[in-house]
């Protein structure tokens, strides 16, 4: 039985962190849905469909990834879907009760999931999407925090305004 | 290819909590080893030999679970097995930096294999086996928190002194 | 001297983490006010009326409670009715620096009232208003976490929209 | 019915802190003892005696305190003498994590009674038992930390040596 | 060569918690540049040239301040100054992860800079602007955590509301 | 006046995380003098002599550097000194509240000097000595960590046992 596991996440935009979590995922799991949600109540940088074609720009060199948006409930998608594990990136202390607070919570609702914690490179434990979004916006070099297609995509957003 | 995990621990005694996470583990990966550090330098409440026969009591329902020991480097010890993986329960924001100080470390020395991080039911949220030790020492009622054979044990141990 | 104690917050809605603070709240004090602030920049889900019922309806097993509405300061208010001490449930980390910053300054305003930390039950530890909000949104059954009362106006408040 | 309170610790010496502390959980409650716990792993600087005739010279002005030792489980203690809540005070982050599980523990054996926490003022937020006998060994001045007969125990412990 | 450090912030309004954070480094520094950030996205209660004005009033006693304005990234103005740090106030760990994570990128940005972390005095530790503005709101006596020329624009910004 | 700074510790060895602290530490002070403490209650596995052998050896590079050993107050030693910093690196959340206690006891004994903290590179954000010794022990390679002096040391002192 083929072994799924769902990576969730805004990804605006999708950052090295989440790469190097992505890749040990990829080790772990047959294969590894990353997910958007469409509905959320945060204001992104970057529509959907660029989020999108960002992470897969990204992750050409990952055989067993997809990518796909859900606009209800994660636990209830990753059930529908056949997923066992919910898959997090966690870098830091503040991270921690969110994360664990989420993780109960689903684990309340599907039981037979489990969420499972990675850690990213130390290189990346005190980068985040925010932060790059703010680098980026006050005309800072960030090529070595993002993919190359995200970079582009930040210099033409920023450089437009 | 299988997919080998290492589960490292002290488990004086292993307690539900453990248990719990290992079950977890045995769903994500193909085998769990579950192994103990010979040479720490804590003195345990209970032999190597008695907690490596109260971990396969309390797993005979796990069909891909075994039971080792270890007396070097846990990292090294991993990557001669051709595990993919390190599995450690977290709790605690206090388990936080230990955790991931010992996962970068593995991570520099052996940068293929991957620590993964699995939350327990929030009913053992609290739980851990210096706490255990304490009460079934001071008489208090643990059968809550560990399986019935080690619960026998901990009764002969703390009715003897 | 009657011994009165202040239990304050948002409510929106209360939960069973809540109630279960309440009810250890009421066995120490003799009598407890819970109180809701009319005048928070936040923009609740529920009317201050709908948030004080929802109270009542849950604590009509608890005969030393009553509900009431502040629309200045906190600390004023308590002073005023003479209580002896706040109520706050504790229950992780990142609750513990606001919680410790207002008792801080609630103190050095009025000394002779303390700030009491109740910790709720493990099943809540992980609970707050928020993610119940969120859950019911997405159509998840949040049964388990909040009163009857409060379960029917949340899934009349989302199936209307 | 009179409302007890237990304040347990070791006490080794009381401090300014624990003086705080307890002067607040006097004005809840009706009666509070103050139990050292003889059976503790740890090596005092202070015998029993002398800790608790410190906390009696240092309490003359508070007439609802005692002081007691309990050499079994604090919990049940606590249940024989018909005591409604256990006193805490709870200074940091690091402290939170040890009194949760201590305090969890304690509801699971005696529900019915609840761990009260209480904040010392900003100026013992960083003081414990540990720094003043460290200080005191090197000679420093800690007159601002602990009662009159406490600093010239210290004193002369440290004078002697 | 003189040395010259950058202490960036809102100081919407000054408080006494950021005058001790100032007046050490003032020891440390030869000069220390007070800079706002003229494009945050925060909406602040006081215009810059009021929070200008009220940090000049604050810091007349101390003949090695100035104050400055910056509209790009904090890191890149404190190169183009020649500053050898950025100081900062650590009051919590809340605010640790933060400022760590900022310091770090900047240390990427500009190795040469470091950050320099003072801690208030415990009389400030859980003091910050947001409460400050909070309690002046609600008409609560500040006198205590803020200079008197801030207190008196605070009683005028909320006597006209 | 010249300005001089402290950096206390145990340093049991020294690793690369403390030499770029210092480096820091020496581009903001004019001297910065390091010390070990002779009588502290831990066991170290160097003698004071070897430590302060392999700080000398790798400090070579810096002009405004000595080593020294202190047997009583810290703050007095630094008071003594005329020193007016003590410098601290902080690289954890768990490391944060040890450092606020210390140099708030620190600050209230000697109100004229500042505890500065610095940060470690990314890099060593997850190292200490207590790890470093650790591995060393089970054989892992910790030449990443620690400077070739110390490497040396460490391989003599285990390969022995």
């Amino acid at each position: 039985m083929s072994k799924l596991a769902i990576y969730p996440g805004t990804f605006d935009p999708i950052t090295n962190g989440h790469i190097d979590v992505l890749e040990r995922a990829c080790k772990i799991f047959d294969h590894v849905v990353v997910t958007l949600a469409i509905n959320s109540s945060k204001q992104p940088l970057f529509t959907v469909e660029a989020r999108k074609e960002m992470i897969r720009e990204a992750t050409t060199h990952l055989t067993n990834v997809s990518v796909d948006t859900i606009d209800g409930l994660l636990i209830r998608y990753a059930s529908d879907k056949g997923a066992i594990s919910i898959v997090r990136g966690l870098r830091q202390v503040s991270d921690f009760e969110y994360e664990f607070q989420m993780a109960l919570m689903n684990r309340k609702i599907e039981p037979e999931i489990s969420t499972v914690f990675l850690m990213p490179s130390d290189k990346y434990t005190f980068l985040n999407s925010t932060i790059i979004r703010e680098l980026a916006r006050l005309g800072a070099n960030v090529s070595e925090f993002v993919p190359p297609s995200v970079l582009k995509r930040l210099q033409d957003n920023f450089s437009r305004s």
